[in-house]
């Protein structure tokens, strides 16, 4: 199967704590390397991790709270200084660019590369980005500020080539990628090998959805149903669900009955409040609720 | 002695690596917290190292580059989480708030205290700030922009008493604090004790100077003379010297030849350049000129 996994960078909320990092992963979606959300401390996380700066090119912004975003002044700025030239796309809500332009210009003059601010309205799914690897579509989320998750879908993948039979018809190697793409192959006398005979069905295309930050939201449910993997925040315990209805944020239980309502195959919580010593009390309400359920991490690379 | 220390938070340069933070330490003088500088991840480290938000309540920012104030938004914001109430004063070059303001306004509403902001001149020496335990002077550097350096002086201190000799002369406990401040003792009967028998000669005071970023500036010297501890930038090796040049930048020689010229007692050097894989060359050069030299470190704290 070739690479589709999430590298958690932050999953802790706006005060961060010994143990979590404010919010930020990685999408690696067969080796395109997309950045989800950026909070202080990303670069050095993504140092700490080795993950390739330079693989980066799209960077997905869910909304304007600091600890989604006071990371990218200084990730770009060692964009810089690593000598990029890449064009750098920033994804974010309609009014992104007006909120980090005046820093970056600033503290970031002479870049060696372009920033491409893309704004995506909110309040509408839609496709912000496709390559031959996966579609990215914006999820409306319901916070404080207007805000967005994302969906992952991975394009369809080829078929896999039959060794044994491709060799036993003589097939050329200069056809392995119209077999891939389901042709049937002719040979020199006109005789047809039906694809069938000569490849396997490919691996199922495979999706993930981030969906951070966001109140219990059950619209969301349509638009993620039945992704491998869905992050879900989870920001605190069912006993302080006053305080997620107030801050528009969601209990680890809602999180896993939108997972559950979605039949999803696997939840990832994370957004952790501060105010909890570990995750046990969040992981066990999710699990009542939707056992294939785990808690994310720094560190956490987990495959989708 | 009371305490008078330095916590170093990072001691790295612009672009981050896996062992270096950029640039912020925090100076306690008596328990007074300072916060110099402010790079990308200082509230993470604040926290790691189990130091007191709540204590800090001036910032000194010693010019607008990226590496010494990408992390002012987070902790501003951070404050705010914790509940502060007690005013925080940014002090920094002219044109700080102009710069800073936009991102805070935008990201940090309704934060339950003020912030202050004190801009200071980068072109001459000024006291701008003083308690009962210390004197915080600027220290003008030579860098590509604006850029100030710190003379933290400490006060005087109160003499000893010698708790002998006032339980001989029966002095009540009232009198001490005259005592320490230096006033004979007079008793009832009219008699005079004089402070020399009842008190000895109290510690000395001690300064710490920072100087980040400079070029090589020998002006500085009479600014730090005889300080107790000097941090003074060592970017490059000599290997390098001419990078350091181009980019005003000291070399970790430049920086010792700064220390031996003041006659510092102690010298610190930091702000590291991401392209040494350890501080060996760098503190090799420095000691061959100034063998008073330690290398800073995230998580060191150095006595002063």
């Amino acid at each position: 199967m070739e690479t589709f996994e999430i590298n958690i960078l932050g999953c802790g909320s706006a005060l961060p704590t010994y143990r979590h990092l404010p919010s930020s992963q990685i999408v690696n979606v067969r080796n395109n390397l997309f950045l989800v959300d950026c909070g202080e401390g990303t670069q050095l996380q993504i140092r700490r991790q080795q993950l390739k700066f330079s693989r980066i090119e799209h960077i997905f912004i869910s909304h304007l709270h600091g600890d989604h975003c006071f990371g990218l002044p200084g990730l770009v700025s060692t964009f810089g200084l690593l000598g990029r030239t890449a064009d750098l796309y920033i994804h974010g809500p309609e009014n992104i660019e007006a909120v980090m332009q005046p820093m970056l210009s600033f503290f970031c003059q002479h870049l060696p590369y372009k920033i491409v601010f893309c704004p995506f309205k909110t309040n509408e799914t839609t496709k912000i980005y496709e390559n031959r690897a996966v579609e990215i579509f914006t999820i409306p989320l319901k916070h404080r500020i207007p805000c967005c998750g994302f969906l992952f879908r991975e394009k369809p993948l080829k078929r896999h080539i039959l060794r044994e039979w491709t060799d036993f018809y003589q097939v050329p190697f200069s056809w392995m990628n119209r077999l891939k793409n389901g042709e049937d192959y002719q040979n020199q006398d006109g005789t047809v090998i039906p694809n069938s005979k000569l490849t396997a069905a490919a691996d199922r295309s495979r999706s993930y959805a981030y969906c951070s930050d966001t109140a219990y939201n059950p619209n969301i449910i349509k638009e993620i149903k039945e992704v491998d993997l869905l992050y879900h925040e989870a920001t605190f315990c069912n006993e302080d669900k006053d305080r997620a209805t107030e801050t528009f944020h969601s209990t680890a239980e809602e999180a896993a009955e939108i997972a559950k309502a979605a039949k999803v195959k696997k939840l990832l919580i994370g957004h952790y409040s501060a105010r909890y010593d570990d995750e046990k009390t969040l992981l066990k309400e999710a699990r009542d609720v939707f056992p294939q359920t785990e808690p994310a991490s720094e560190g956490l690379t987990i495959k989708v």
